[in-house]
């Protein structure tokens, strides 16, 4: 039995890293045509993707794979396999039954659905008109709806779609911390909006060349213990990090010369996201493990770097200086505080991806109630311009003039992304919760930063996070590392300390 | 029947389309290799670049592919499907029959063998011991003479192995070329050596800083009608050109700061490579056709924009004056016909890949005559260095004065590729002849290069070379192209009127 089972196991390993080899090919392939992949390549080259996703999709549900997960998952197989097997095979059962529930017919008629509902979507967004993108987004709710149905659900049926994205975060925990969330940062945001304190923000769109922000940005990737013998920064439209392996894990940025901001809090983001992937432990490389282990982790520790680090005084204690020297004479008349003040402003506006960290979460909670009333059936398809409005008027105080800036922002509900958008606010929430952690074992947290000891900053995250890849569940990394389970209390405290700060408020 | 066969045929060129998307995408990664993919992922990149190359090999010797070539290879079948189909067909067989014919066992063996003799080549020749290598290289050539034993062969050994890199070509064919092209050429190098009209060569090393000679590169690409809608240019350490698909067709290049002809003269040979593979034929794409017809053809298009183009007196007359622009000053008191004359400087040397055009193919035929001796048994692998040496003072007048700049000089027989370099030397003899073909057609050919209508020429080779891609076997485009066998008569007199001209011979 043991030496049968062995051999299956390794024979599995095979398998896994087969299809995860498909994964990382596919990957350079999508950064390539991400960052400057020539043009009339890239239909031959969408064909090439095609092809290899086919492949790791029919090798993910195959009957091999059936064989593998039976014969490894049983209480005798369990005493033999390595911890690391069994956790693969986990991830490999949950995906295969994920795949065949669904029949293979309708999942094809999905596929083509979304991939032509997102040229819709892009259309209708241009023109600022939902009604051409109001029929896809019926079927795709509709198909979604199914979808619940063949998976099954347990309680909410919304449930099944968050635990997609965010494994074991269930519609209670949700609501009951985006409702903690939002009766105080409301008050908070009609606070600041009428705070005669507002921060100089002029100095933010003076003109700051693209090839000075390039150095600028690796000089803080640098700071930030982003290893440049696993990564590199390239240019695109669309940031994004892309972890190949943990050797080989890129950064993106985008330059507007008129506001540097976009790129550098962009860079840093990004810098968080790639710095949690070089540093999964290497006995996952190769295997379905060596990932970041939810969205919302994931998004815990690019907005742990952005905010808690990016946006911190000490951090520009010690590299407001640094940024002097790559832009000679920009900022002269800003003093530091003036600098920290005008980064950290807030103000209520309708395009989510430009929203500042203390508004940004109600941007979040709106799409989530949307999310989970459609796919109760509470709202439908037809009515979602007139409700998007209306809760945007009711959290933040502002009405979009039409759907482009409106419901038709943003690109997810095109691909069929439901359950997604919450993990962008439970990644906050785990940030806070984290660094109030953090601030236990490492309480000269502002001195390290202000001293340019980011390493030891770096190190406890890899201790507590980064290197369990997907070894732990989200709310086990957030259980082992705070001692409870999620708590939106860390957020609130932080959000209500800082706002206070910079707006300063009585 | 009809029916049968027409799916038999669709189905045998989805399955082509297959492979060659594995095949693109293992070169995007190769690219992405050696144009700064981040060291520390590189092995895992490796595996990778394994896992796929591994499928290819197996899907192109299946007995799915067996049974295609059986069914569509019958007379029957031909009258049925395209073209195009037949010559796909031949093209797996060609490779079917090749990977079939060697023992698996052994073929592993080699494989593994290969891989450590470029480590061991690579010690060796930075040590500068040939022993390190002999009994590596001793191995490969057994494994070598064989491989042509399993292949079979007609006439010389030798022919088998010419036969995988330039179809149709024999010893036969090679030796009286090449002889004729020696008894020429040595007088020729001969004469030049004791001329006292030798060009002033100085201002070819003065400081030309990289991104100056990066903006000429793209200009000159430009000129040259390489489309950057369907490929870029990037920087690597050995330049080369990668063709994806025909839309997307890469350039690398290197620059060297103290000789600007580094970058500038290697930008134009790959320019010819990749302007030959962006203008194949769209009816080819995704087939195993679409790709240069041989090796030899391919560097007769790189030599062509090299040499008959690159260091073309008109082609300066219009492009010299956009240089100084890119080297302000530089160039000032360096007159075009010196700088001409400069450029062309002819000197025996020791170092292939730094040799210039009248002399590179004295290189050539010293390889090609070893390896015809390695693989017939009249050389031993033991008294290469010997051999070597001997050659390079009889051809050239120059003597080794250690391995390093001698036997061990070159990666190819490291990987066992015996039988690749004469296509080097082809590939000028090509190139002239195309050359003289041209010129009945566009006897205006210099006027063009001095106008910049360089499209005219590069039309030209498209439709009567590029266009075709493996559509059309090297000797059969030659034929119909210069309505006669090859004939190194062009290259020859090319030769012997440009030298005389720059060394202002009587």
């Amino acid at each position: 039995m043991e030496t049968n089972i062995q051999q299956v196991e390794k024979d599995f390993l095979q398998y896994v890293g087969k299809i995860r080899s498909y994964g990382e090919a596919i990957g350079v392939m999508y950064w390539d045509l991400r960052t400057g992949a020539p043009k009339k390549g890239v239909e031959q080259r969408s064909e090439v993707i095609g092809v290899l996703s086919s492949e790791t999709f029919a090798m993910s549900t195959s009957d091999e794979m059936a064989g593998y997960i039976a014969q490894l998952s049983t209480p005798e197989a369990h005493t033999y396999i390595s911890e690391v097997t069994k956790k693969a095979v986990e991830e490999c059962k949950k995906e295969y039954d994920l795949n065949k529930k669904i029949p293979a017919d309708e999942y094809r008629e999905y596929v083509i659905l979304t991939s032509k509902a997102e040229a819709a979507w892009e259309e209708a967004k241009e023109k600022a008109d939902f009604s051409m993108f109001q029929p896809y987004l019926e079927k795709i709710v509709e198909f979604n709806r199914r979808f619940v149905e063949y998976w099954g659900y347990e309680g909410n049926k919304y449930n099944t779609l968050l635990d997609l994205y965010e494994p074991g975060v269930t519609v209670e925990v949700v609501d009951r911390v985006f409702g903690q969330v939002r009766d105080r940062i409301v008050p908070l945001v009609q606070q600041i909006m009428s705070s005669t304190h507002k921060p100089d923000t002029s100095f933010l769109h003076r003109h700051f060349p693209k090839d000075k922000q390039r150095e600028f940005s690796l000089a803080i990737l640098q700071e930030l213990g982003y290893d440049f013998e696993a990564g590199r920064l390239d240019e695109t439209v669309h940031p994004f990090a892309t972890g190949l392996n943990p050797g080989d894990v890129r950064v993106t940025t985008r330059y507007d010369e008129k506001d540097f901001r976009t790129a550098i809090f962009g860079t840093i983001h990004e810098c968080g996201h790639a710095v949690y992937e070089q540093n999964i432990s290497k006995e996952l490389v190769g295997t379905n493990l060596c990932d970041g282990t939810s969205m919302g982790i994931h998004e815990s520790q690019s907005l742990f770097f952005e905010k808690f680090i990016g946006k911190n005084y000490s951090f520009w204690k010690r590299n407001y200086d640094v940024l002097k020297q790559y832009a000679p004479g920009q900022f002269d008349d800003v003093a530091l505080d003036d600098f920290y003040r005008g980064v950290n402003e807030s103000k209520p506006s309708l395009i989510r991806i430009e929203a500042d960290e203390l508004t940004y979460p109600l941007h979040i909670m709106i799409r989530y109630e949307i999310e989970k009333g459609l796919i109760n059936g509470d709202i439908e398809v037809k009515d979602l311009p007139q409700v998007w409005n209306d809760k945007y008027e009711e959290y933040l105080g502002v009405r979009p003039s039409h759907d482009g800036e409106g419901v038709l922002q943003d690109v997810h509900w095109s691909g069929g992304s439901f359950g997604y958008f919450p993990s962008y606010a439970l990644g906050y929430m785990y940030a806070a919760q984290f660094k109030a952690a953090m601030l236990k074992d490492l309480p000269q947290f502002d001195e390290l930063l202000a001293e340019g000891k980011f390493s030891v900053i770096r190190e406890w995250l890899t201790e507590n996070i980064h290197q369990y890849g997907k070894m732990k569940k989200p709310l086990e990394i957030l259980h082992d590392v705070t001692g409870e389970g999620l708590n939106a209390q860390y957020l609130i405290d932080y959000l209500e300390e800082k706002y206070s700060r910079v707006y300063q408020l009585v």
